[in-house]
């Protein structure tokens, strides 16, 4: 490439000028070479940062020229339609650019993403669309050094610097408890998957914040966590229905949950209000109201898939984060009706 | 291998003779050399069932034996929730082998289906699942004979000798059918996909051996075929209601058409009888009755997948379909407050 005519870009030697340290721990910092004291890779990625030191410039150079018209999208779980609708919008951009997509799944497995990940570079595809189900992604540092592209969806990554496109949670379940506060309710019943997962943590802290900004105590009896299976929502709603003080809504955090709260509801004919984050394609035949946060999920596919054909391209901008809205909705079959 | 004291297997020339032809023909049909007249390639194709003649053994010599612990499977759309959920299911399978599972899709292009097919081959993969787009699969000829092992999932191939696993079509149709002659109806709309689909066709084989055994003539002017997304199901349930002599029940070919049909009667509150194919995952909370044919659709893809690996680990033996069994089942969220 040579970069002839062009401002001269920052060196590894820049970087360890900026950081303090030494080219071997610049060197180090690059390929994941996990003996580097921590503060000292902080000094690094900040001076990376203040310096716009292009990272996949240098490395693409490392690799053969040689594209495969290939891209990898690892999901959680192949069999949640949302994955599906993210996997199909993956698939129709990557037809645009004459590109092969390989859809692998982690199944929730942090090691079998790493493994997957591995095994999809070592294919030597183009560039890798991830959703995180782990929680720390520098097993990616080496081969994004390399020159390897990688997009985080859903879920923005964590030990690497990477772009990432996400749904606006936090503000979405913050409008979504709002609404129900504004109908009068303030015994809501808060139901989320493990707050060990991104998007379950902001919706939660969106929740919070809602509680607190009207001034309702957050009640731990009203908050149960780690819910996946519509099943086990349906047994968390009864649990929660027949105490004591029982909710007079729900705030059900996913698409899964909201399903298995619509389930007990209406086996039992009860009136509660129930609001849900996501939208589901059968959400307008639900045999009562429900309020839901949505927003555009092949948005969201799109979204990625775009960002990783423009690094496939060559943009070396610095890494960044897209954050796709959300907006409330009412469903239910009855509004068919009207 | 040698098959030293194993029975003296078939051999090309074996083949040649049965078949009437020359060596060189038979190794022409095996390449798939288009050449060759489709007569003779009956024929060949006639004798090598005949001699019960192992093309995979010989063709496996042909590649180096080393696996990739890698499969393939290629549907035809990663958005519908039944091929979700047969690539989850196929997933897990290989899971359980130590396997590597790499899903694209069709997009139902039988030409991006050979080119996928083609890629994956390329790749490397020890064996494929298909979920076939096109009604001629005789591209996969060469690669099979080279050693490749196939499984065509839901759709029988065409062309070629293959592995299927598919549902039992025609008799779960010819069941629904059946039951809702038996509640007193006889004017009842039939909305499927196109007849050019195997599964379509299937189906509307059975709804008129259904018809015609209940000696009720089939009248043209009940069917509509070609129909693919809810949207277009629920402009036909409307045209076929507002016109002069509606139907009182609908059978619908499939998922998509099922859940446009519920909207439709729905939004108008028409009590219609429905019967459908396939379940789905909220079929239990559709707000009003309906009949559906359920079938296991993990066991489809178990069987599947449990037969590639059978394949990949060295089971040479004549190609099988199976067929897996339907049974029907109501739906409908007032079935839950019973």
């Amino acid at each position: 490439m040579g970069g002839q005519d062009r401002p001269r870009r920052p060196t590894v030697s820049d970087v360890a000028a900026t950081a303090g340290v030494s080219v071997k721990t610049v060197s180090r910092v690059i390929n994941n070479v996990p003996t580097v004291r921590p503060e000292l890779v902080e000094q690094v990625l900040v001076a990376i940062g203040e310096l716009g030191f292009r990272r996949n410039d240098m490395a693409s150079s490392l690799r053969s020229g040689r594209r495969t018209a290939t891209i990898g999208l690892i999901i959680e779980d192949l069999a949640n339609p949302f994955y599906s609708v993210i996997a199909a919008t993956v698939a129709k951009v990557a037809r645009s650019y004459d590109t092969h997509l390989i859809t692998v799944s982690s199944e929730e497995d942090p090691r079998l993403e790493q493994r997957q990940f591995l095994e999809l570079c070592q294919r030597r595809v183009d560039g890798l669309i991830i959703v995180p189900a782990g929680s720390d992604h520098s097993y990616a540092r080496p081969e994004m050094e390399m020159g390897m592209r990688v997009v985080f969806l859903d879920r923005p990554p964590s030990g690497i610097l990477a772009d990432s496109v996400v749904i606006d949670n936090a503000r979405g379940a913050r409008t979504g408890v709002e609404d129900l506060l504004a109908a009068g309710h303030s015994r809501i019943g808060v139901i989320t998957d493990s707050p060990s997962i991104y998007t379950a943590r902001e919706r939660l802290s969106g929740v919070r914040t809602a509680l607190t900004e009207a001034g309702i105590p957050y009640d731990d009896s009203l908050i149960r966590v780690g819910v996946t299976r519509p099943e086990e929502a349906v047994r968390v709603v009864a649990d929660m229905l027949d105490g004591a003080d029982p909710p007079t809504a729900f705030f059900t955090g996913n698409n899964r949950i909201t399903v298995g709260a619509v389930r007990e509801l209406c086996r039992r004919g009860h009136d509660a209000a129930l609001t849900g984050f996501d939208d589901f394609e059968l959400s307008a035949l639900m045999p009562r109201s429900l309020s839901l946060i949505a927003y555009d999920v092949q948005e969201l596919g799109r979204t990625a898939a775009l960002r990783l054909f423009d690094r496939i391209g060559g943009d070396g901008s610095w890494p960044s984060e897209t954050v796709i809205g959300t907006r409330l909705v009412r469903r239910g079959v009855e509004l068919l009706k009207t």
